[in-house]
Formats: structure tokens, sequence, C-alpha cells
């Protein structure tokens, strides 16, 4: 029962991302902030969704499983904001690696090992099935953004390069999803949800 | 793009997923409701972890995107709580066949196939995924409510020979997990939190 009650221990702990708030916005439930173990559950199907768009050759089941584990280390860590400031950014990464051995840690060794590795490729994207990943964390909260007039663009007055900068990395692994998001841009800054 | 706009058309329509409450509590955020977007995504994670005590030959990349998406028709349906009355089990029936062809109609046509098909799957539960899929949908529940003291199932004041019939499913799919619920239920009796 020893293995299975560290299987266990994770499972019981996943539920504790679902505490974890993000700066999108949902169109439901009074535009709340998005959790970000719902946020893992909507970008995983948006990877199934988009698989085609992929210029590289992948596995798309490894990008799912990358894309369902990617966040889980927030659980520590918390969320920081895409846009945030380059010094946040870089005292995240060590938070995030030390949340990611004490979380899959608490796993059976040959899983904890396997998820994270995992989430290493994702966070590293050195691999086709990593960047595509990583392709899809930038273009949903795109079209999360657009959904929601501006969302978390708006709320903190992002500017329209910043936004170009993040999404640029779509235009060699995904072009048509880089011709999609440049088009969303230019609607959102005549829109004004985002500024020059 | 009115192909790739179809696609997006339904992620759009994914993100009401986050604003239909389950019977779950959660363990953080107020110990509130759970949603059933966060849920798809922990019950995709804990089919990964516990895909070995699948006593049929598996093929886990099928069985997590049938539980990816088995929720989905709620968006229309709404969530009904696993005890309910028979008759409105049978009403939901219905109910979520007509949003299944709704919501994964949004798709362009071969991916809308798919989509409806592995839902089907899901659903019939004729086949080793599908089943396998169901039977982590019967422990995933049993592991939260055991977690919140009781949770939904104190709360309804639901009786142990239920919790036995609904997770009875696990005994011939997966043994182990099976000896596992009969021992939680044991523990949830002497706890109170089922009464006989």
């Amino acid at each position: 029962m020893q293995y299975l009650e560290a299987q266990l221990a994770f499972i019981r702990e996943l539920d504790l991302l679902k505490g974890v708030h993000r700066q999108a916005l949902i169109k439901c439930d009074s535009n709340r902030q998005e959790n970000s173990a719902e946020h893992s559950w909507h970008i995983a199907l948006t990877a199934i969704v988009l698989q085609e768009y992929a210029e590289e050759e992948i596995d798309i089941n490894r990008v799912v499983q990358m894309l369902l584990i990617h966040d889980v280390v927030e659980i520590d860590a918390g969320d920081t904001f895409a846009f945030a400031d380059i010094a946040d950014l870089n005292a995240q990464e060590e938070k995030e690696l030390n949340a990611a051995h004490r979380i899959f840690g608490l796993l059976p060794e040959a899983l904890s090992q396997t998820m994270l590795s995992l989430w290493l490729e994702f966070e590293k994207a050195e691999t086709a099935d990593g960047r595509f990943a990583k392709a899809i964390d930038r273009i949903l909260p795109l079209i999360q953004n657009v959904q929601n007039e501006g969302g978390s663009w708006a709320k903190h007055q992002i500017k329209k390069s910043q936004v170009l900068a993040r999404n640029q990395y779509l235009k060699d692994l995904a072009p048509k999803l880089w011709d999609y998001a440049q088009q969303q841009i230019n609607i959102a800054m005549n829109k004004g949800w985002i500024t020059e």
C-alpha cells in the first residue's frame, strides 16, 4: 500500500492548484480570475484541437501530458504574470525548480523522474514537443484576452510591443497561428485594449 | 480562416465549463465546490498516475483525451450528482447527448466526429479504455471525499451501500484500487461520514 499511498499523496496535493489564481479572466462565474488547474485543462484541449498547426513533427500525447503538469509547481511558487519584470521571472525560476522536486517527489521514484523530466522539457523548450507546448501556452491567453475585450492586457495596460514579443515565439513553430495572432493584436490595438 | 475559426469557437466555448459546479468540495479556496473544468484536469492526471492498476490493456493517451472531454457536455446540461435519482439520471442522458452534438459540432467536421465518438465511448464504457476512464471517474471522488472528511457524502447523507455500489465498478477493472476503495469506505463508516 505504500507505493499506492505515494501516488495518492500526489493526487491529493494536485487539489491545491485549484486555488492558485492567474491574471486571465474567464467568461463566466462573474468574470473571476482563472485558476491554474482549469487553465491546465483548457490548454491541454487547446493543444489537441490545434495540433495540426505545429510546423515540426510532434507527439501530441507528450505535449498534452506536459501541459497537464506545466503549472503544478505553482502550488508552491504561485503564478507569475507573463509580463512581469525580468527580476521577478528569474526569482520565480528557482522557486519553481524547488517546487518541482518537492511535488513530483511525492510520487514513487520512477514516476517522479518521468514527471520531473517532462516538466523540465516544457521549461527548457528545446525539443519539438516542448516548443509546441510553449507555443500553445502563448496563444491561449491571447485568445482569452480578445474574448474578454482586452482582459489582463487592458487591466495591466500592456503594450502592443510586449504582446508581439511574446507571441512572436509562434512565428516559426506555428506560422498560421502567428498570422492569426498578429491579426488579433491589430484588432486589440484598434479597440484600445493594448497601447502603442 | 474559417476552419481555424471553427476550432477557436470550440476553444472559446470550453471556457464555460469553468462555471459549472459539482458537488465535490476542494481543500483550498475556502473549501468551495469544484468546477467541472478543474475536475477534468485532476482526473486526467489521476488516470496517468494510476494507469498501472488497469487490469485490461489500455491506451492511456485515449483515456486521457476521453477524460479531458467527458464533462464538456455539462456546459449545456449541468452537472448531475452521482447519487441522484434514476429519473434525473435518465433525463440527463438526453440533455447530454444534445449538448455533445452542439458543442463538438462547433469544430470542423473530422475533429467533431473524433471528439463525439470519443465522448460516446466514455459514456457507453464498452471498451477497455472507456471502462478504465469510467473507473477513474469513480475513484477520484472517493479520494476527495475522504480527503474532505466526508465531503459530498456527508453533506448529502449518502449511505455506505450507495458508495459501495458505485465503486464496485472497480472490482474487475482495477482490483487493487477496489481493495483501497473498500478500506476507505470502512474508514468513512467508522468516522460517521457515511451511514449504514
